[in-house]
């Protein structure tokens, strides 16, 4: 059995022997996406899309209840509506997808396929904001976005992936900032109750912000491997957008202003650092806050009278408690079983067989630590909610005990140069705010600025990189 | 208030004026949908999408209990990914949108965005099904698709829209089979149960049926004007698709075979239903099962001691008994809260006025048969409930009736001509199944075959059209 057992298993690379192999095997072993005949694009199977759907359904839950209406945005958007707005047409037309005919037709005018929605909606926004009685609009989508990738990664690149972008308009600046910070905020409150996933909160540099965006925040997250993954972002637009589409609204002295605007989104990236935070090499861990299913119950010696009536009695009572709970009643062996529910990362398994009916309690393993505990079945419905809460809450802990103690501070550029070279992690250097500092060290070591950090510290007085007087304090490091 | 209050709704078109002008002023009155600036995209606004997404919660919900699994597929499909099952292609390449670009760069091959996804699943299918073992595939995706239409209407037609599109894959005809039946079934309990939509079903004639399918059965809902809607439809493919695309499979004796496969879909179309079922000339009625919002509460002297706070308190009680409430607490009268509320559908209505705190009542009015009742505060969360139930039946039972007055039955040719021209609604007639006969009904009436009902009746032993002996009866109707 033990043969069988790690067979699949066996077919994962270590994380430690060639992390970005581990990643891919994973990925597939748990059958989360396969590959697709179109360049670039991937399909999303059932165990990979029904994360996706939990994501979906409790961050938007989140959204409305800040006040969030969801809204569908065309697919396409005419090439003259794109360019409405400069910045954001420099930063995007090199990557989109274009329609050139619709069936034998050749179109008059060219539609690219979104590769976000910005222009769509300040088009629209430009219809229905009249009066400052329409505002604020605080709108979101959920849809699908392409760009024109070169190279692809399954969830962390690809030409067109998943997400939710809203986009928001109000009377003032003021208003629209502290959309802009909530959004954020809410993000990272998101990744760290669900997902398990501690973050660093800040600034982008002008640099790294998005096209067309006065300001852009980030939340940024830390993979197992030591590189960064920005996980959500939330735009500041000003009225940029506003001037470009002639989105205005009469306010109560019937003057005429132009709205201030934000735009936010996660995508189906989150996956990837999901995987890449949590995983082992048996496979994916999965919170049980997000798991599509959060208990498997495998039945051992199936056939003897009794196995699996106790174990779909035990389903079902879980069930009722509000449980996501699946039952592996399929021929294959007890010790396969248990590797394709470590590979799929479900967080607990529930063993149950003709020694535990006798003695009238199950076993249950968990899929992080493979602790196991024996419950007594009438304590099942108690006790598995208290589980899985820990076990969520370790995972937390856990990832956060990995970023501090990846996070490390450079005085000097040749420190820093040479953390960059031995560290995995972030790395917090002062810089003095210009950009030829960023793409030095770009150039020398491949790590960028991830953010401006909300707490910063004072390291030091100047920028290592060039030796000028410093204004920020900056989270470097090499990203996905 | 009389005044201000009907303005709103005097901007409707009365159905019996005209019925398309009536159904575009809802639409937009109600704030259902907007238009775009590209070419037959329509933008679903918060009122709009917030009827799929309860759409998408309730029918995903009796897909999952059939064992349905959610998928993502590609947006694109390469041209020979198409071109692989014949008559599927002919179907969809004359209206399909084509990427020849990304970015700058023209693709090696073009891309039609989906108008559909057959081949993109049968293209999956053939990868990942290889034993018995691995079968069924019950798959299910909601996304967007696009056909390149000349002619729009809101939800009706349009270039682009949203649907949900189940594709399985079987070991046998006869369970296919099977499948496909249980979706018809499933979408017709899911049209009487949540939008009071009574339906016929049947088997689409050969003329009718859908590109690459062996036989496409249908779901018919009869709209105000009488004229007919296709609501749903299921598909059995046989072994076509699966010999096209080589998805083989070894049963228990080691022998290979193609699998059978079904697809079946519904769209945002079934909004237009809705709207045209159950409308009236003050807008929108949206029957409670599936109403984004049942209840608006609407405050009267809201600027008196109490009011607010009586308003706030109920809304809070109904919403822990899990009823869906607003309350419009705007700075707008009385009456043209109460038009608002008319147009927009809301199926339940709640007036609280200080009177009514005097009393000790707050006064419900029906949408769809503007009836009014008194109910005490403390008998509010056990009446208003039943009240919703009530309406909801009682708009389904309206519905049948008007589906059951306007079948008509013609025993001779001429018959049928007159009842077509004269009588709104189906007309049932025998028919020797060939296509020609159609061609001829189409000609001189406009009207099409809508279904074989599985129902059949035996009205004579002739074709009325040609004299040959008859085959099956059919309904015949006017379809958007």
């Amino acid at each position: 059995m033990a043969d069988k057992a790690n067979k699949l298993v066996r077919e994962i690379t270590s994380m430690n022997d060639d992390f970005a192999q581990w990643y891919t095997d994973v990925v597939k072993k748990a059958e989360l996406i396969e590959y697709s005949k179109v360049r670039g694009c991937m399909i999303l199977r059932p165990n990979g899309y029904a994360i996706w759907e939990n994501i979906q359904k409790n961050l938007d839950a989140m959204f409305k209840k800040t006040g969030v209406e969801n809204v569908y945005m065309p697919l396409f958007i005419p090439e003259s509506l794109l360019q409405k707005e400069k910045d954001h047409v420099e930063g995007f037309a090199p990557e989109v997808a274009w329609v050139t005919h619709g069936g034998d037709e050749k179109l008059e005018e060219r539609l690219c396929v979104r590769p976000t929605s910005e222009t769509l909606f300040c088009d629209l926004y430009s219809k229905i904001v009249h009066s400052h009685r329409d505002l604020p609009k605080l709108y979101n989508q959920w849809c699908s976005v392409v760009r024109w990738e070169k190279t692809t990664r399954p969830f962390l690149r690809s030409a067109e992936f998943l997400w939710q972008e809203g986009h928001t308009a109000h009377a003032t600046k003021e208003e629209a900032i502290e959309r802009t910070i909530q959004m954020l905020n809410l993000y990272a409150d998101f990744l760290e109750q669900y997902l398990a996933i501690p973050v660093i909160k800040g600034q982008k540099t002008d640099k790294e912000k998005f096209a067309g965006a006065e300001d852009t925040y980030t939340v940024e997250a830390l993979m197992h491997d030591g590189k960064a993954l920005q996980s959500a972002t939330s735009h500041y637009f000003g009225d940029g957008f506003a001037k470009a589409f002639e989105i205005q609204y009469t306010d109560k002295e019937n003057k005429l202003s132009y709205v201030h605007q934000t735009s936010w989104g996660m995508s189906t990236r989150i996956i990837g650092a999901l995987i890449m935070v949590h995983g082992d090499d048996s496979g994916l861990v999965l919170p049980p806050n997000i798991a599509p299913t959060q208990i498997m119950i495998i039945p051992v010696a199936q056939h003897k009278e009794g196995v699996l009536e106790k174990a779909d009695q035990i389903k079902k009572a879980l069930e009722n408690s509000g449980l996501s709970v699946k039952c592996d009643v399929s021929e294959k062996s007890p010790g396969w079983k248990f590797s394709e529910q470590e590979i799929r990362g479900i967080p607990l398994r529930l063993e149950i067989g003709p020694k535990d009916i006798e003695k009238g309690t199950a076993t249950a393993v968990r899929r992080d630590t493979r602790e196991k505990t024996e419950i007594p079945f009438d304590a099942l419905e108690t006790q598995i909610p208290i589980l899985l809460e820990k076990m969520q809450s370790e995972m937390l802990e856990r990832a956060k005990k990995h970023l501090e103690s990846h996070i490390y501070t450079a005085a000097t550029y040749d420190e820093f140069k040479e953390l960059i070279k031995t560290k995995p992690g972030f790395v917090k250097m002062m810089w003095c705010g210009d950009e030829a500092c960023e793409l030095k060290v770009k150039e020398d070591t491949t790590a960028t600025s991830r953010c401006m950090p909300f707490e910063q510290e004072k390291i030091g007085d100047v920028c290592p990189i060039c030796g000028r007087p410093a204004k920020k304090m900056v989270y470097w490091g090499k990203a996905y």
